[in-house]
């Protein structure tokens, strides 16, 4: 842990450790933590800047719980348990103390609705806007991390929750959408500003699914990200990607934020992939963690590519106005 | 791991893992990590941010060791072999892909100098000027960490290296100390830029020293934090800090630059606490090593405050413009 202003914060960040011993108070240079030989540690970084992640004048508090929530959807999605993160942040002059101790309730009320403490971190100045950079670990037995690379042609492809809610709310947020009722509307911006990371899912999947990963850069590119580990095709069937009773009117709407559902991003839902077999093992996980799944498509052949097909099994292309017919 | 713009960065990156199988070719959304039952897990993490702790102008190579360094050597003050790190760069539109390339060459080379790989990281644009998180991992047996809070009334109190370099080699970076020779001042400049991590001294402390940190703030500061951690109070005998050769032509030249090097950062070297009975241990890891140490004072008393005493034992002030007499 460095030191310097952090120290002077300390009041505002000690109680985010809750008491766990790995963090030495926050008072080290470092954190130290012990892991039983039977598990593996799982780390994941990821950093927010205002102005591209969220927006400066969010909520302090939204802001936190994006920024470590970011984190812990990775963690969700490789079917780990959150062990702790670690915390630099750069802030400008215009965060003041209040704006800081809002952020650190944040961190406190997320901390506690996931049980993972602050383990160590930084604090700096910075000429530039208020950045958050976390790095979250967590644990689980050695060899059964969900991995992007292990889907297989043949394997059902598997969404969480809603699709789009995310990328949706960002145009809430930036004014747009004005006709939406405003409690759709109000919807999608707590989407977009404080994602849900589908712990209980990934660990109720380790051992059932092949491959994971979380929606973070919309729903086909990050299909093909893992297309491309796991050197396999992939498609999307339009009508059974699942969207949010919000969306679903959004849309209605706008027939072209179909595509902005899909091809955005912000959703931190689970993407995976499991075998035929496995269906029913799939919904038993999806019960037992209390999140809903939709079976959207399937992979085939080695081509790497995402198809999108509609119900009448024709090949859609996601260009900027929205789908076009090959 | 986050994706995005890190993926179409991956060919610099990727060879920063340096194979080490943890990494998971950076490829996956988080790293995973084995360790011994034996061990722990240390883990610091650091922010660097341009026009805050380097110059945007600096070498990108430089800034890059820099980073990795500074939390290198919160790994060393605490003992600790360096296991991997995390990356996340926050890259400005100035930042071409020439210059990212350049920072990746200094990764490299420093992760090759102390065998550290790269395990994961985040890159994201920003407004703002560049910055760099980086979280550092090391390991080494349970319940042998250096850590702040271990010094004791009557222990020796110890320095590496030399101090003050750091701080003088700012103020040439911002154009002044032009009196001086251009050696000293490239000296100077060359320790600011690229500290040097007490690594193997840090590791062959372990069960000899009682306590360790690493100064960054300066030695007043940072043995003031020391102090606050352990309940006790410290001396330090000016005549027994160790400056260079840079550094005593520079305070020959303006007797008041004594004072920016005791109190200025940036010098990363290990400040620690040893009973006398380990004198000759500590030499002996200090000869290890290969980095020199000098014994610069003793801790006393519990008021937990630095007292700087000269040659006639008076106590001195450290004043805005240099030492003053009480």
């Amino acid at each position: 842990m460095a030191r310097g202003e952090f120290e002077t914060i300390a009041a505002l960040f000690a109680p985010l450790a809750r008491g766990d011993r790995a963090a030495l108070g926050l008072k080290d240079d470092a954190a130290r933590l012990r892991l039983s030989g039977k598990d593996e540690l799982i780390v994941t970084a990821d950093a927010l800047v205002a102005g591209v992640h969220f927006f400066d004048s969010d909520p302090p508090a939204d802001i936190a719980r994006k920024a470590l929530r970011t984190n812990l959807s990775d963690l969700a999605a490789k079917g780990a348990r959150p062990v702790g993160y670690f915390l630099s942040i750069m802030r400008p002059r215009s965060w003041t103390d209040a704006r800081l101790a809002a952020f650190a309730r944040g961190l406190a009320a997320d901390g506690a609705a996931f049980d993972i403490p602050l383990l160590g971190g930084d604090s700096t100045s910075t000429p530039g806007p208020f950045s958050v950079a976390i790095t979250a670990l967590g644990r689980m037995r050695r060899g059964t991390m969900l991995r992007r690379d292990g889907a297989k042609a043949g394997d059902d492809l598997w969404v969480s929750g809603s699709i789009g809610d995310g990328a949706l709310g960002l145009l809430v947020a930036s004014g747009n959408l004005a006709k939406l009722p405003a409690a759709h509307r109000k919807a999608l911006l707590a989407r977009y500003r404080v994602p849900q990371p589908r712990l209980a899912l990934g660990r109720a999947l380790v051992g059932v699914a092949h491959a994971a990963m979380d929606v973070s850069d919309g729903l086909a590119a990050d299909l093909g990200h893992l297309c491309d580990a796991s050197r396999v095709g992939a498609t999307i069937e339009l009508d059974a990607v699942p969207f949010s009773g919000a969306a679903q009117a959004a849309i209605a709407l706008d027939a072209r934020l179909r595509r902005t559902a899909i091809a955005g991003g912000d959703d931190y839902e689970l993407l995976f992939a499991a075998p035929p077999s496995a269906r029913a093992a799939v919904m038993r996980a999806a019960r037992r963690a209390g999140t809903s799944v939709a079976r959207i498509g399937h992979f085939a052949g080695r081509d790497r590519k995402v198809r999108i097909v509609d119900s009448q099994s024709r090949v859609l292309r996601l260009a900027q106005a929205g789908f076009t017919h090959y």
